[in-house]
């Protein structure tokens, strides 16, 4: 399989990136900087299950017109802030909180484990995230991607085939040529069925005290994380990282 | 106008990579391995009027279907094989030869100058090359982007207004607010048409013993290099370059 396999493509919210530590502890700033209490665990949890499965539903069902992730998020922080209390922010305010989603902090084998891999392969990120979105998180955690296909170049969300396949095809690759690496088994099963490679990452720290996903088997392969999936792969290890610029 | 400007878009033929030089020396290199002898400069540029003068209005006015650029260069080379005393190739080194663009060599400043250029905005590409073809030559070359616009994301070639358009849409900015970089008149008129921000630079060997396009006068920036480019919009000097993963 994996002589086959031409480029690696990753889920990034989960798979590269903490989403859930980086959101709390960005709020967290918020309560340093204004008094603003707030249960911040619980509100990163539900912002996550408001944008991605309320949300994307609707507009993968087509009940809501196709909008970018930044203005899923934004819609679903409009409709959770009320609930928690928090009132009286100020429109920069609230938008700086929406963009926290484009400064998260990637899992510490993330940037070392990518710049491996790269040696090997082209890594892309293959995200339901905006390309804008995505473009401001690798400058700032100065992850090293190759391409960055975010879901607004295709206007479809994972796991519509349209996002795999319109990659595969960007990349002028067949599917069975590029393996999907991620920490969830429902983004996987999708690639695997479109006939794509499939590597099981395991974040089991990606819904803090709730854990992560277990793998549920039938992949390719199986990784502890990025640095594991480099060895697996059988790419050589590195003298000390390489400096990126970032912003 | 530099201090709005918040993304910088190059293009890529001519721009940064000496896409006639290296064409010639990868031609040559066919000579040396197979001792097929040939006009080389002449071929090489035939090769790019038939595509960009003959080929890609047709595709722009829709008398031929979209096709991506790998394809529009085969088209182009199957037509000029022969006129050019090329017969009994095997279908493999055809296709060799036209993965000669996949494998551009830079002009010399310009891996330093996005490395510099990168450390203050985001730099990208904006090119009528296939994202897959501008992420091979990105991988061979070490070009240090952020994005890669590829032609085929727009499914339309510059200088049609969908493609500098949807990049800014892309980067979630607006026209004025994005910088095109480019050695062609041609490409800068278009974008400054549509309120993008202008820099022309000064690439004389493009078309080798027949220079390369004079500035028409008019842009936010004309710069010798992107070195000066870089000097141009107060970007530090580099300690020496960064190490980046090849293939």
């Amino acid at each position: 399989m994996t002589t086959t396999v031409r480029a690696l493509l990753f889920d990034v919210f989960g798979t590269v990136v903490d989403w859930r530590g980086s959101l709390v502890e960005g709020l967290q700033g918020l309560s340093a900087k204004h008094g603003v209490q707030g249960d911040w665990e619980r509100l990163a949890d539900a912002w996550r299950a408001e944008a991605y499965e309320a949300i994307l539903p609707q507009i993968e069902a087509r009940s809501l017109p196709w909008l970018p992730l930044d203005e899923v998020h934004r819609l679903a922080l409009d409709e959770l802030l009320p609930r928690y209390g928090l009132v009286g922010l100020t429109t920069a305010e609230v938008a700086w909180i929406n963009r926290l989603w484009h400064q998260l902090t990637p899992w510490p084998d993330a940037v070392p484990g990518l710049t491996r891999l790269r040696q090997g392969y082209p890594v892309c990120a293959l995200s339901n995230g905006n390309v804008s979105l995505l473009l401001d998180m690798a400058r700032h955690a100065r992850l090293p991607w190759d391409m960055l296909f975010g879901a607004d170049l295709f206007q479809r969300y994972k796991p519509a085939a349209e996002v795999y396949l319109g990659a595969c095809a960007l990349l002028d690759l067949e599917p069975e040529q590029v393996m999907l690496c991620a920490a969830h088994n429902g983004d996987l099963q999708a690639a695997k069925e479109l006939g794509l490679a499939t590597a099981f990452i395991q974040r089991p720290r990606e819904k803090g005290p709730a854990g992560g996903e277990v793998s549920a088997g039938g992949w390719d392969l199986e990784a502890s994380d990025l640095q594991d999936l480099a060895d697996q792969l059988g790419l050589p290890a590195m003298e000390g990282e390489r400096a990126e610029p970032g912003d």
